[in-house]
């Protein structure tokens, strides 16, 4: 069918019947690529059940230990949520998620990524996401099933993509390539790093909460490949380069 | 929430958990109204257990004989289909019969009519349909589970009725106090300076290039005020701060 790479990532599933739900509603819209992280029971008899005809989707689904491993080598990634977030991020509307991620995945394979069914996502688990994704629900009961969020989901992307027969990518989404999430990680590791060096990322206890804030913002910007290898280039730059690698020599 | 009349009716539901799992779909989008008719196994404790938490729309539940029954008192109904039809008979797309449905029900109740799990809808009972609804999926699967497919019908209808066309970020999400001009210019200008200061923005003919790039960088990540401020402290930490201040006096 479609040979445009998305990605749907379960964050622990509680639920193999949730699993196997969503294989389905990923195959009726002709998305196959499921990935598992530390999902709590699978393979399971009610995944398989609950596929109904998916089983194959199901089969090739890949088990993980951690988001970022789920996200190698993607380019956009998007988060799914309903809940209130206190970083300054992007949300876009499931409709509006759905345009930008069949244009991104034109470049690199895009992720959509789907927290536990209790939980949703924790701060820790976005910190790869290039937006947030939110599905437009009745305030009053906002809390929707695993599965069918990832059936609207795959139902806009399917709009999306077959819908409008000659769906031209907007001339604001027409990027160079997108870094992947390992270029990032080796960038936000090689920034800390040299923070860590320095006292700014003093004190401890505070640390975590500002590695997660300048991750966001550098997250937010949709950095390309290119402009990460320029970020690299100007940390080392920065903190003295080469000749502080004689130095330390 | 909604004081518009939507009747979900569920033709002979083989499975009690498809039941409780529409409950909680319709809630989500603030349907209240759910007609069973002739459902195999109801009320049940998978029912239950699947609504998690729209009990209520499973207790206000009407249980009734036939689907005339069930259609008393509306006036468009849609029926569902992902078969073909040889009638000739009108099929709209479920985000065009979203949009016929709010309209219809400003006049009269209107109503979706969903088939049993294996077999859908049959002749007979689409009868009383003034129109076909069909959910566009991958031909090769084109199965839908029942729940998911009320979840994305009653999407379509919330949708219909609450989105504007301009899609605004709702409060919850509005950002923090965004960084004016004066604030990302002093930032550019610090950086850059820095960066002068090394061999980074060698050769001369490249630096209005290079400078450009990185300015369009920060500012697509749309930096709040206090991330500018973050910035500047990451760029004096990773430049030897106050140390150096001192060597150079």
């Amino acid at each position: 069918m479609s040979a445009l790479p998305i990605r749907i990532v379960l964050v622990e599933p509680s639920h193999p019947g949730n699993i196997g739900a969503t294989a389905r509603a990923m195959k009726n819209m002709a998305l196959r690529e499921l990935v598992l992280v530390q999902p709590k029971q699978f393979p399971h008899a009610e995944a398989t059940a609950r596929a109904s005809g998916a089983d194959d989707v199901l089969a090739e689904a890949r088990v993980v230990g951690s988001v970022a491993e789920a996200l190698e080598g993607c380019g956009f990634v998007a988060a799914t949520t309903s809940r209130e977030r206190d970083q300054n991020f992007r949300v876009l509307d499931v409709r509006a998620a759905a345009e930008r991620i069949v244009a991104e995945a034109r470049t690199s394979p895009a992720a959509v990524l789907f927290g536990a069914e209790r939980t949703g996502l924790t701060n820790e688990e976005v910190i790869l996401a290039d937006a947030f994704l939110t599905v437009p629900t009745n305030p009053d009961f906002s809390s929707l099933n695993l599965a069918q969020s990832v059936a609207v989901v795959a139902y806009e992307w399917w709009k999306g993509t077959h819908d409008k027969p000659e769906f031209k990518v907007p001339a604001k989404f027409r990027r160079a390539k997108a870094a992947n999430k390992e270029d990032l990680i080796g960038f936000f590791e090689h920034i800390e790093a040299e923070l860590d060096r320095t006292e700014f990322l003093f004190p401890a206890d505070k640390r975590a909460a500002m590695v997660q804030n300048m991750r966001n913002m550098w997250q937010r910007a949709g950095l390309t490949y290119q402009e990460v290898q320029t970020l690299r280039g100007m940390v080392r730059a920065l903190t003295g380069g080469k000749k502080r690698k004689k130095k330390d020599e």
